[in-house]
């Protein structure tokens, strides 16, 4: 099936190739030859899709879409300040060509002019035997995703003509903007101008600026993180020289095009676009790359001023200890104090990326809600980044917390638990899961209201919850009938896969249910204490064990096998029909917890 | 307990309010009169939420800063090809008092100049009795979210004394830029200039532009929807006059700042800022609003091309129906089938804004998985906003998925049901709830699969599962011993709350479980079939009934209650351990059902 996006590609492809306005470039006999029908359209994703439609597989230069790139270059090789005082980030509202050079000081007005880019090369250092285009190529070669070389004829063709962009760069030198041979850094400004690329490689870098500098295909760092944001700015206000103004008010994207007929054009965070065709306006851009750009970013509402294109609020859902409990079964008191006093454990499950924006609206919850509950747990397994700041406000907000005697933990931190740990939250407060984190929030809480840790005596059989309708003489026959089995911490007491012809009653010591999710992992669904019993259901059904159960102690247990039941069922009808009883009331109360969960999850 | 945003608030007014660079805006005596150690800060959310620092509520002039929003108005008078072919939006590289008109047609470089306001407020229509400062202060007033009012003596200062601004009025009346008399529209700029206006307010306009247009505190529509980008779009390329290029460089946000001391900045779809203090630099900006910006642009991370502000791929969670189905319950023989084909019918979640970057990478999943499978169910209970684009995207695929046979099915859309009807997508796709989604494609996969409809005939007493086990005489027993009770199509059978005496068993007909949700709204938990019991859960533990049983259809019940159940355990107890064996085995077979889909909705 063709994806519908493919399909509005196509569309937009054949809207505009019938287009012929425009001139192919022609101020070199080189550029003049180009195909003006050749017409290619390529949209990269930032997790690294192609939509490709057209020639963009055709090889043309890359002119001055190179700038934005070999100003990346050079600012990694030099910092901001040093390239800030050599060369200017203002728009001039000068044609290209102009030498815009501010009056004085001779700095160019920004690196997306001529003078600008050509100085921008001029701070390029050469080290480790690599000349200047040596690593301009490297550069562009590691955001294209593929090694790129320099069509040697363009660049002959370049360089023969070339003057104009020689008396520049004199002028640089003059004013000491430059402070080398200016001649060879204008050669390797001719040289990077005339790198051959695809309409698909400027996707691809494009969404390389889009993915904070990492090649969306190779996973490779090809810009330092830090300087995406400033070439992205240089060319939202210079990319498209005396246009630039009216470019970001029709189009609203950060964008670069060369006189090869490229156009690349960014959608921070989202995509990069590639568009080829040769003919030019008379501002030097490509007159369908123009259309498309223009269409498309209609079309598939790519601006970058687009409200929607932001996160909602991170609050995905909450639910608090008198709706979930963790995994392990309490004793029954225990649990009648969660259902009563659970509002003051209280659960966020948390979405989508933590940034100032998303995270202010949570905050705005937890300040409110502090004062009525103790712990608040935030489970993070569906946020997929976080950013500092979030990171810092939750951690002021933790201390805040702690200030007044309440506690945030964190849980399903994954990779993020570094950052909230530099944060300055403990790492004491930082658990794998929700159920760890649950489990330490509801001892802390049953600890203050019941005046002391949760216990898990001992129990004789009379005690056990399937037992407690029997008569003594039940009791004696049910102590004669029942085995006993001790199980030693970490013994598997129950095998998934098994077929099942007992059930188990332990009277010391707890076990774990442990579900095998993706061969290895184990997810926890229940842990028994004494008292309580397990393995009813495969029991009653006689389908196979659907999970493992473990010892976490020392466990003793008392067996229930299935011809005992049988005979009980002959012999002592009454006895039988009294377990029935309870067995059924506790799948009842488990089936009623299990439906106030379904619930909180589906709320 | 304070907010840790309101502590970053504070902590970045303390750093700058000892600052004492800059001159107070004495061009006029009445600037001159600012009380330099005037400072306040206040951020704004797109949902009005206010964080505030310092002298937040003291008035001042809004001088240049209106001229973002004078250009909203005009735009919203005369359209954008007018106002384009009255006024450009190219950055002029030049200080805001240059005259900067474009050799031989005297259009102005752009509305952030004030040639290019002056121009602007001149293309504002008198109408409705009203004048153009009226119209002006109305506009500001309704995106300030309180009315706003001139300060006279600033006024008359500013009129006294701008002989530049009327020359400027004079050379665009020259060029027809104006076409009518200038003093007018000059003296309705110096006015419009003098609007008194609080950090707040400011805050609250950025928020305005941020929010769409809508003003976040009064919810009114203050700027028309298609015209917000064009605003913040001159703002961006020009709003810092000639430091805007190193303004989005080094900020990254649309900003605009005045001679009065105020800036106002904007993150698109997310938060507006204000900052006064009254001393400016030389290029005329305050000198601690700069320094704030900066800083907080760095601290919260506000950055225009911030990549972390765009929302994660839209797929919360996918499951199929061998995992969850529709909550009727469904004989066995069609429960066999959907667990062993279910994956015919894939249900996928979806979250947070749709727009192109988020629901490309889901269409990539159902383009995917369409040969596999012939019913896609997509739910929008978790999306707050759909744009046009997605829509169209979404109803395309659906096309596709038609040609070959397969279906798309949306459900909770919401108010986005109509987007989705007018992108070509079937009323009759488009369910109110998953579970009716569900169901239906259950019955369209069970009817293919099991060559008809699924039916839901009568049964006698011995076929209900409850029974299975019993002997004739059993049945003949139950037979005299249950009562019979009718229900009409519509009639409640179990009410929320009521005490528990009875269970009952269905011969004919279908009933629902309902779940009042907060007071009125119903959530269906379950359908129950002939053959099926309901009822057992409080039955068994004396506990209120947990939810309304309502007859879908006109319903045959048998009823067994607690007095007849408590006679049968002394008089017959085999029949008693029997019918509990089959109590215990259904709801142990609900439980494993309700694990897995737990187990589902926690994935």
């Amino acid at each position: 099936m063709k994806s519908p996006v493919s399909r509005t590609l196509e569309a937009l492809h054949r809207r505009y190739a019938g287009l012929k306005e425009g001139q192919v470039a022609d101020y070199i006999p080189e550029l003049a030859k180009a195909n003006p029908d050749h017409f290619g359209i390529c949209i990269a994703t930032r997790d690294g899709q192609l939509y490709e439609v057209g020639n963009t597989r055709q090889k043309f230069t890359i002119q001055s879409i190179s700038k934005a790139f070999s100003y990346g270059l050079a600012l990694e090789d030099r910092g901001e300040d040093h390239m800030l005082a050599k060369i200017g980030v203002e728009p001039s509202g000068d044609a290209f060509n102009a030498i815009s050079l501010r009056p004085g000081t001779g700095v160019p007005f920004n690196p997306m002019i001529n003078a600008g880019a050509i100085a921008t090369c001029g701070q390029i250092l050469t080290h480790d035997g690599l000349s200047r285009i040596d690593r301009i190529r490297e550069y562009l070669s590691r955001c294209a995703g593929q090694s790129l070389s320099v069509d040697e004829q363009v660049y002959r063709s370049e360089s023969t003509t070339g003057h104009r962009n020689r008396a520049i760069g004199w002028m640089l030198r003059n004013f000491d903007i430059i402070e080398e041979d200016p001649e060879d850094i204008v050669e390797a400004y001719f040289q990077q101008c005339s790198l051959l690329v695809t309409c698909t490689d400027l996707a691809v870098m494009g969404a390389t600026l889009a993915n904070q500098g990492l090649n969306p295909l190779t996973g490779e760092r090809a810009i330092a993180h830090e300087y995406v944001d400033n070439v992205l700015g240089v060319m939202a206000s210079c990319g498209m020289y005396d246009w630039s103004g009216e470019w970001i008010y029709r189009v609203g994207l950060p964008a670069k095009s060369g006189v090869g007929g490229g156009i690349l054009a960014v959608l921070p965070g989202q995509l990069g676009i590639g568009v080829f065709s040769p003919p030019l306006d008379s501002q030097g851009n490509s007159v369908r790359g123009i259309r498309v750009c223009m269409d498309l970013a209609r079309e598939l509402a790519l601006h970058l001023f687009n409200p929607s294109a932001v996160p909602p609020p991170a609050l995905r859902r909450s639910y608090n200890a008198s709706q979930v409990n963790s995994r392990r079964r309490l004793p029954q008191e225990a649990l009648r104090m969660l259902r009563r006093f659970g509002e003051r454990i209280r659960v966020h499950e948390l979405q989508g990326p933590l940034l100032f924006s998303t995270i202010e609206p949570v905050i705005r919850v937890l300040v409110k809600q502090a004062p009525y509950c103790q712990h608040i747990i935030l489970n993070f397994a569906h946020v997929p980044a976080v950013d500092p700041v979030s990171a810092r406000l939750l951690a002021e907000f933790s201390q805040s917390l702690t200030d007044s005697d309440s506690n945030l933990h964190l849980c399903h931190a994954g990779s993020f638990a570094r950052t909230f740990m530099e944060a300055g939250i403990p790492a004491s407060r930082i658990f794998a899961t929700e159920d760890a984190a649950l489990e330490h929030c509801e001892d802390l809480l049953l600890g203050d209201l019941l005046d002391g840790p949760i216990e898990a005596p001992s129990v004789t059989l009379s005690a056990c919850h399937l037992f407690r309708d029997c008569s003594e003489t039940d009791i004696a026959l049910l102590e004669a009938g029942l085995q006993t089995m001790n199980f030693e911490a970490g013994e598997t007491i129950i095998h998934s896969g098994d077929s099942a012809d007992a059930m188990f009653i332990i009277l010391s010591g707890q076990a774990e249910v442990l579900l095998r999710v993706n061969g290895n992992h184990q997810q926890r669904l229940d842990v028994f204490s004494p008292g309580m019993s397990f393995g009813e259901m495969a029991f009653l059904d006689a389908s196979p064990r659907s999970a493992d159960v473990v010892a976490l102690t020392r466990v003793e247990c008392r067996v229930l096998s299935r011809e005992f039941f049988d005979r009980l069922g002959l012999e002592h009808t009454g006895l039988q029909a009294v377990i029935l009883r309870r067995m059924a009331l506790q799948l009842s109360e488990r089936l009623r917890h299990a439906n106030i969960e379904i619930g909180a999850l589906r709320s």
